[in-house]
């Protein structure tokens, strides 16, 4: 199985069911599975015209997905590509009709036109008043006497529906859809067909073609063109689309055709904007999946001329997910950078003992250079003495220029200046640990205190604990036991490194992806690293 | 190419331009591109506590999507999969931090952590409020000292969102953030990896086997299965999320990960109310796509334990398309199909004239039969002599029960013999042809004047004119004649049959999808028996 399906006979009563799982309240269905699958508004109260659609599945959320206030009041549900029954439309009708009448909107498919249409007279039968239009919005085959229906459909619900809804009557919410449909133009475009539940995806569309005009339900398309860029795509469908086009403003509305990652989606409504339609576009519908075809990887693009009283109706506020509404077409709003990104420049001060202290540090961890090397060969790619000595020459050769009278200021700019010159992780989580004891130092702690506190940091953003085999493990108890001397400090910081050669498993860091059994016996190379800085300062 | 993307580079950059399109007022993003990647909030005033998410691209509507009131004030976008730069968290925080502080909501990858935390440092420096949490509501690896972050990260923004939004101060949004985060567990199924922009989709995972519990960077999951039902793929979802459930209720996050179908999606939906934890389901979050892994075919449940605050703060409505919003979860209602389903039967009354008349014309098309079947064999099936002796051989048969006295009653009886006996689109368009005469005939038409309108309606459903080769070519000249009487109606009949001999193409109906070549020369058989009955009866 290839789809997260169970029967493929029960998909569409089930996915129904599940819908309605979320829809308490707003939506009901009719009794009548697995033969008549109707979604209606829960809320209804027949005082209003009803708008019915609905045809085949596999185009959701299209058409139970846009049932409710101010749009569909019923939607008809066939089976994955199959038109619905004549007794199906006829129930949706039933259950939704009172005296002000129902407006079906149809697709433009033999087998939706003739259903419904069926059940439009047998519905007049019983004396109501049943208007049927037919949405047939494809130009891709502009020679084809029946253009088929497909995303320009959701226009007429949201503009029929937003009319219904503010109780016109059924002649003008009719003659409305009837102008609308006249009106809107879509064509779409896929790199890939669909996968109908229970087959193999069909592979008509080779790797790196794209289809221009295809249907939705993987009709073949008018032509198969090599992929080059969004740019060229958008291009291609725009050139279909423009002799079909009057001037004025026009609305875009942006159909996911079930598969586009919302990433192409997004780039392809730029490249909207960089088409040579942009200046006609002032609003847009999407980009969003609205009318899909199963998974197909493919888009599509209706345009309506936007006249105030569409744009009023599209832009009408419904509270329906699959709805993405109306929004002006314009340039992205772009703000400055916020002051702050460039560090400011601390100002150099003398302490010619910090000096001299900063300095052995980082002699000392220069000198290590090749051991640290060596040790982190046996559990690591064996850099950590070579990212320690280079940070550290860097941090001498700033050392003219670093503000050593003030310590607040002197933790700050150590940080900026590890964050600058050491790569890695290991750069990040120093520059954390300084930045945050800068932070501390300005809060009032005392100068211990203060890289406790960047510790304690360094151990929240990076995830590490004690016995977790990193830098830590030494640090930790060294940064404890230093109230009482570098002396003390030391002991504690090379029992916490020696201990780290007793612990199977890494849980932070590089070397949690390594094999216990290269750890075992070997010292940290962080944790050996602080353990030799306290030692020998 | 095998996505509608432009240069790989840019990607990024032009979707979030493409965002912008449609956010006019709502959004903008900061000037730095191409390394600085942040949506803001345009409405944001700095006066309550700031929210700041982000990470590596690819997860849309994640996290730009979300960006709005009631949810975060700013997203920070890396490349996809690509942690944003530091300073490009930094620009972000600083951008929408005001004295009220702000919240970085991060997910649990090293990358995030390290520059989103050194982030907050730098902008602690200069004295903002800031305070960071870590999502880490992955299941799936429940050994790994770091759970990833994934879709319920959702369930922080909102809640978070809603606090922030509220009024609440940085303390009063962290502790709920950092509470939520305690409590909400996630994993993933798919049966797909993802498609990296600029690089082949990964195979690993064999057609017809699931991915259990992989990570929405295409990570390898904990377990392959097979797949053989919705019902089975949910079942393992919960099978590993409940040793991790406390009791009571909960609400479910139902994610698409990016390349399942809105039908499978729903199917999965039911099948959680079908699962062991349904009882404790009370609410759900979609489905919907929320936190994808670019066109991951895949699902995530992410499950939250529900205090009537938190279900307060995920139930505040906001305005962004992308959140789904929160729902009770609840059987389906199923309403009572509606009365006129079945046709009334109509009670039979006697009409010797009519009834002879109608036997007569049936039996003028089943003696018919083999000719028609032969002229439509030359541009069809064969099949139209017997389905029109199909269907008269029934009517004849339901003489007895036909209202023959009633004729708008007579007229509706036949149509709905024709739907029922009839096969095919000639079934449905005769039927809709004798139901609308009845119709017209109720509104008072003669007899005549009533068929006329049928024919209207068989134009209107069917879209076929006069000239596009079709039963319609004789018909409508027929009626047109007939009140001179049937010689003249045959003999117009007769004319226009023949006429479609001459006709090159047929533009509606099957033989819509004939050649030209095989048309010319043949009268249409459906006119030819137009033409028939009237001339024989």
């Amino acid at each position: 199985m290839s789809q997260f399906i169970n029967e493929k006979d029960n998909l569409v009563t089930e996915a129904i069911s599940g819908l309605l799982r979320g829809a308490q309240g707003r939506l009901a269905r009719l009794d009548g599975f697995p033969h008549i699958k109707v979604v209606v508004r829960r809320d209804w109260d027949r005082s209003r015209v009803a708008l019915v659609s609905g045809g085949g599945s596999g185009h959701e959320p299209a058409h139970a997905g846009f049932v409710g206030p101010g749009m569909l009041t019923a939607a008809v549900c066939g089976d994955v590509f199959a038109s619905p029954s004549v007794d199906a439309v006829l129930a949706g009708i039933l259950a939704v009709t009172g005296r002000a009448g129902c407006l079906l909107i149809v697709k433009n498919y033999t087998g939706d036109r003739l259903n419904f249409g069926l059940a439009a007279e047998r519905a007049r039968a019983f004396g109501l008043k049943v208007s049927m239009v037919i949405v047939d919005d494809d130009v891709a085959l502009p020679d084809l006497p029946q253009p088929r229906g497909v995303a320009g459909t959701l226009f007429v619900h949201k503009i029929a529906g937003a009319l219904a809804e503010g109780g016109a009557d059924l002649g003008a919410v009719t003659e409305a859809a009837t102008r609308v449909i006249a009106g809107v133009i879509s064509i779409g475009m896929s790199l890939s067909t669909c996968t109908v539940p229970g087959s193999p995806r069909e592979s008509r569309i080779p790797a790196g073609q794209a289809e221009l005009g295809l249907g939705i339900h993987g009709e073949a398309g008018v032509e198969q063109v090599a992929l080059r860029s969004a740019h060229q795509a958008m291009g291609l469908v725009i050139d279909r689309l423009r002799p079909f086009m009057g001037s004025g403003p026009h609305v875009a509305l942006i159909n996911n055709l079930g598969g586009a990652t919302p990433l192409e989606m997004a780039v392809l409504t730029e490249e909207l904007a960089r088409s040579a339609i942009a200046s006609q576009i002032t609003a847009i519908i999407g980009p969003a999946p609205m009318m899909t075809s199963l998974d197909m990887q493919g888009f599509s693009i209706s345009l309506l001329p936007l006249t105030d009283a569409d744009h009023a109706a599209l832009a009408a506020p419904v509270a329906l997910p699959a709805w993405p509404g109306l929004h002006l077409f314009s340039p992205p709003e772009v703000l400055p950078l916020p002051d702050g990104l460039k560090p400011i420049q601390p100002t150099p001060s003398a302490h010619p003992k910090r000096r001299a202290l900063v300095q052995h540090c980082c002699e000392i961890l220069i000198a290590q250079e090749a051991a640290l090397n060596a040790l982190d060969a046996k559990s690591g790619d064996g850099d950590t003495g070579s990212t320690l000595a280079t940070a550290s020459r860097a941090l001498i050769a700033a050392l003219d220029r670093l503000p050593l009278a003030d310590l607040t200021q002197l933790y700050r700019a150590i940080g900026m200046e590890l964050s600058q010159t050491m790569g890695g992780s290991s750069g990040v989580l120093l520059a954390i640990f300084f930045t945050a004891a800068g932070d501390a130092s300005a809060g009032g702690k005392t100068w211990i205190e203060a890289l406790v506190e960047g510790l304690h940091r360094v151990q929240q953003v990076g995830g590490a604990s004690l016995g977790d085999r990193t830098m830590i493990d030494a640090l930790a108890p060294a940064l404890d036991a230093l109230p009482r001397g570098v002396s003390a400090a030391a002991a504690a910081a090379r029992a916490g490194a020696d201990h780290t050669a007793t612990l199977k498993s890494a849980r932070a860091g590089r070397s949690a992806y390594v094999n216990a059994e290269k750890l075992l016996g070997h010292n940290d190379p962080g944790a050996e690293a602080i353990a030799r800085l306290f030692e020998q300062v």
